[in-house]
């Protein structure tokens, strides 16, 4: 690792330059460091001659949130670039194609999607995307099964599991999305406004049990290579094209953590759209349209994923006892649900929330929203290992909005 | 590995010499290949002069048991040498002590107990062993619990998983535990007497759904660092030391499985003693002894695995969420129930057999308690989800054997 530094931007252009087949030769290349999260550099590489452009990712060695007080181990892009790869073979053209990858300075060269706008942003200004459950559930129902003991040579997976293991950014998690939300930390950040909300959280036991159940299943339950971070500001879209990107929290997990967190950023988004879209028509279509895609979001993974078990099913005693399947999806839907109200609750209480409700500049809005954030969140951790349907789950959205 | 190959007995007696402390300076040593395994090569080599000893275990890259052609990893050796040195760290005294290991060789030189016996070979005598459910809860709860999320560094273990990813080793568990018992196989081996509940066991729905679920969590939950084959085999014991051998099975696994596999020996003892002990009042002493014993090991592990966790839990939520310690310890018990299940099953159609029954020279008898010890397996595979107390296992021995 001796080699790595912060990339310049003059560094990040020569670099770009000897990636074979995108630029033209003496091209007069433009670089703009576009990185909006907390964990990397991102270079934008662009030559307006020939349009030609690429995305060039690089780890810095800690979390910018919190300074450099909070390392991170740059093995993460190798995860990355790793899983990227990997998910390619699997869900092909639903992940950004990687160019090239160095090891050295944890830099990842891929595919440009500046054409595409990331799916959090566009739900913001209402807009919807016919494609997205269709796509996304295809890419987990594959990516998750063919990494699977379901779906994958068993003891291949188990060298699978060995090469993404992934402590620190699992630590992240961890801490911020089963353990925060639910103690007095510095970490946790919430508006005065629903201090009572926040307290009431630290006093719930009920729902401490249920975080506890998920968070060793977290920790323990190796089922799939998962994402690790599959919110809808991880996922590029254009109303005919789904990108998933940024899997550097990658690691062998349980498969209801990846589908959870796409329902519950369906679920944020539909708490903040009380103050986006005001008309009430217009309101209650778009919240409608959420739902359906929580709806779709189940109900096609569970279709995929099953079907792909019919025909690739590698295990002969899970292929064949009976009822076995129908107790797995159940559990997965279960684990799901209860995922869903964590990644819900993390994001109203704990340290990194999201646009969609932190942005809207009204308080009182802005209060409403997160209340109900937290009334469905809660819910549905404490509903988990009752679930039966996705319906059951939906029912909880409706009537935490119908009681405000 | 090109340094590797399987040692001959003059080449085991000059490594001995190499470790330092043991033998005096030129002494005339003796070897002797005592390995009944089907896996290793093991040298006891003796000093009569001194009455010094070693014992000197070498991995062959093939299961011996179907000749050489079931290739396995020596990696294994590395594996069993360092969950040695581990367990000794953890649970000192319980394990023989490791003077040195050398990986080009696959060669793992350590204690030798030949002052104990093999535990199975003790049971089958009609020998107890007062400290052995004392010895073997203390071995398990500090094994476990401090490999474990509850008591290690959350990411620290992680690292320790992938030190421990063990396909081969797995492999064979997952095939011979968990799979051939239940279908047509080369690999089952049992007699033509109990061929209709050999059958019984390929149609038996209810019973393959319950396999199916124990076998996915051997294969994902990743819970704490197993001994992974701890039968009445791999225990060396006297009246008043207990030492637990050959970890080459070492993986990240369900807890459970480690617990199960000791009481499952114990009810395949407490089945073939119908056949060791004629006389009933003996029997029943002594079955009552192995009963005693299924029930020590719960119930003191029980105890000590919650002792630890109250003294030295790591995890803020695990530690404070009400009633989760209860659900976890339950959720232990059904694992050890269901896993002791398959591991009586397994010992009387699969390809290893046990010499408490095997070796009953009687037809009728051996029938008789391979008849029992299927009986009892398949009740405790069908009861694990069910089970709330040790005492039903219990009750399921007993009445089990109260038809025969």
């Amino acid at each position: 690792m001796s080699a790595y530094h912060p990339l310049t931007e003059q560094e990040a252009i020569e670099i770009a330059r000897t990636v074979e087949g995108i630029f033209p030769e003496g091209a007069a290349l433009q670089s703009r460091e576009i990185g909006d999260g907390n964990l990397n550099l991102v270079f934008h590489i662009t030559d307006p001659a020939s349009g030609k452009s690429l995305i060039m990712k690089q780890a810095v060695p800690y979390a910018k949130v919190v300074g450099e007080s909070w390392p991170l181990t740059l093995d993460r892009a190798r995860i990355e670039s790793e899983a990227l790869i990997l998910q390619n073979e699997l869900a092909p053209g639903l992940v950004p194609t990687v160019y090239k990858y160095d090891a050295d300075l944890a830099l990842t060269i891929m595919e440009d999607l500046s054409d595409h706008i990331i799916m959090r942003h566009g739900l913001i200004k209402g807009e919807s995307y016919p494609k997205f459950a269709e796509d996304i559930t295809t890419f987990m129902a594959k990516t998750l099964f063919f990494t699977s003991d379901l779906g994958k040579n068993q003891q291949d997976k188990k060298l699978l599991v060995k090469n993404y293991v992934n402590p620190d950014l699992c630590k992240i998690t961890e801490d911020l999305v089963f353990d925060d939300p639910y103690t007095v930390t510095d970490n946790n950040n919430y508006e005065a406004a629903i201090e009572d909300a926040a307290a009431a959280l630290r006093e719930d036991g009920e729902l401490h049990l249920e975080v506890a159940l998920l968070r060793a299943k977290f920790l323990t339950s190796a089922q799939a290579l998962l994402h690790g971070d599959l919110h809808t500001g991880s996922v590029f879209v254009t109303k005919d094209s789904t990108k998933v990107i940024d899997p550097e929290f990658a690691y062998y997990g349980p498969i209801g953590f990846d589908v959870g967190a796409v329902i519950a950023n369906l679920v944020l988004n539909y708490a903040g759209q009380g103050h986006w879209i005001q008309d009430p028509s217009e309101l209650a279509k778009f919240r409608g349209y959420l739902i359906e895609s929580v709806r779709d979001i189940w109900t096609k993974f569970d279709l995929k994923f099953r079907a792909l078990w019919d025909e690739h099913g590698v295990d002969r005693l899970f292929n064949s006892a009976a009822g076995y399947k129908d107790l797995y999806m159940k559990s997965l839907l279960q684990d799901a649900i209860g995922f869903a109200g964590c990644k819900v609750v993390r994001r109203i209480v704990g340290l990194s929330h999201v646009a969609d409700i932190d942005r809207i500049p009204d308080a009182a809005d802005r209060e409403r929203a997160q209340r109900l954030a937290l009334e469905i969140g809660t819910s549905l951790i404490k509903f988990n290992r009752k679930a039966d349907s996705i319906e059951e789950a939906i029912d909880i959205v409706w009537s935490a909005a119908a009681k405000q």
